[in-house]
């Protein structure tokens, strides 16, 4: 059974202290989909774009898994576009440009064949979106879900309505301090753990990410790169190498939870190491296996 | 044979959004002392005050494992004071204050029993006089140093000397980013490495450490701490615990090395609890050992 994605496609243009490209391969569906197809096939991506959006980057989601039966596609529409510049310091970046283009009326239609999935993720998009995609699954057992500040401020009712049918709940540490009103961050994990989701993850960048649930916390540790070539998408390719693991595995248990926010971290750590999705796209397992177990060597030791 | 700590003593006003504490005891060799002496003994601190330090901060001392045949105290002298207010984001801190006093002409002599010490603490002070008292040590094996921006923009020279006499350099992320003039911290860590020092350990507050040697990078997590009543001396503990737990077990293996950044961490985690040395006062070596399995649990994930 395929795993459903739902989110964004683009077309990214990001200038940062190195290089910049125009048009690249783009969107948190993108992201998810390719990094989750490194686990397991297939995904079932549902997104739009307009009909200038380059048969190349289709060719590319093919070939990482996707099936793109879910991708409407509009007639003498435009492609959802992005433009930003990173800093020196990549924590920092401008948006330059954000056309919503045919993003804007986007209505997610899941193809009877989707239905049925077990596990979805939920990219960042309006939480009124997120719920009308749960509304049309039969009986989903594990959504992941992401969303924004954006979300929090503007559609908090909405989200609060949604998080009480999500598993996990992926967001970084601003939106969690936003979420809950708290500026410290443990706390505030605590108080969204309340709010309907099992699980937290707090994406926490060059320092890692927390896993919180009711009775565990655990932390993973970010992978030491000494060069961030393009920070774009890494969250997104978090999310989706942790759901593509547990969906793999089909082992939802706390223990097999934080082998996943790893392999999560692993493929988040390859993807900011080229623009755009290069560095995703000539992954294989194996490469995957090697930095989970740097991660394991990173984090060790002796009791 | 003893441990020696080198550093400052000091009288702390110390302000937070919770609370506030006047002249309480405090400076680097006060937290390096108490924090390794749950380790082991006898702790041979060097440092000075006025005649107007407080009998019971003696006595505190004292009942920690600390010897105080090198404490000098001047006659009519007053004790260095500083003073510090915490925003409500406890990593922004103001200082009000900071009266040198008696500690502006502080120079370090090391009594004649201290000098056959192998473990040697040098804290947060001029590097010049770190040097000193490296100079009139016999053959110190394993030396720990802090230093501060302070140091590493005014005495630049002086301090690479000093680098490459220690074994353990410790500092905060953006001091390892000014020493190194790089913002890529595993960059920064693997230049600072070639300036002398076998080991660097890299503090990051509420993310955590770095240890960073040739061949190998640890990553330690924080303690989720869902209360910080003050975070002064939080730095200074975790040196004393990192070189107690080495000068107790008297390993100095790279994986004994990481099991010393965990104690450290364990005991920088009781710190900030109460204000002052209030949280490290009254601990024991149980409680330590059962943060540290904390810390274990925390960070643990299978193969």
């Amino acid at each position: 059974m395929g795993l459903l994605v739902v989110g964004s496609l683009g077309l990214d243009t990001v200038e940062t202290p190195f290089d910049r490209v125009e048009n690249a391969l783009g969107g948190s569906a993108v992201y998810i989909s390719i990094s989750a197809g490194y686990f397991s096939g297939p995904i079932y991506m549902v997104g739009v774009v307009g009909d200038d959006f380059p048969k190349n980057y289709m060719k590319v989601l093919e070939n990482h898994n996707v099936d793109l039966d879910g991708l409407q596609i509009v007639k003498g529409g435009k492609t959802f576009r992005w433009s930003g510049k990173y800093h020196y310091d990549l924590n920092v970046r401008d948006t330059l440009l954000t056309e919503l283009n045919v993003f804007e009326s986007f209505n997610p239609v899941i193809p009877d064949k989707y239905k049925k999935s077990k596990f979805v993720c939920l990219g960042n998009i309006d939480p009124t979106l997120q719920i009308k995609v749960l509304d049309q699954m039969d009986s989903p057992n594990f959504v992941v879900c992401d969303t924004m500040n954006y979300w929090i401020e503007g559609k908090r009712d909405d989200l609060l309505k949604l998080l009480k049918r999500v598993n996990v709940l992926i967001i970084n540490d601003s939106e969690a301090r936003l979420l809950a009103h708290e500026p410290n961050l443990i706390k505030a994990a605590k108080q969204i753990i309340e709010l309907g989701p099992e699980y937290l993850i707090i994406k926490k960048g060059e320092h890692g990410a927390l896993l919180f649930a009711n009775d565990t916390i655990f932390s993973a540790p970010a992978y030491p790169l000494e060069m961030i070539y393009d920070p774009t998408g890494a969250g997104d390719t978090f999310a989706g190498g942790f759901i593509g693991y547990l969906h793999k595995t089909q082992d939802l248990s706390s223990e097999n939870m934080k082998k996943a926010v790893v392999y999560g971290s692993a493929l988040a750590s390859f993807c900011v190491e080229k623009f755009s999705t290069k560095a995703l796209e000539d992954l294989n397992y194996l490469r995957v296996h090697d930095r989970y177990r740097e991660f394991l060597d990173l984090s060790k030791f002796d009791e």
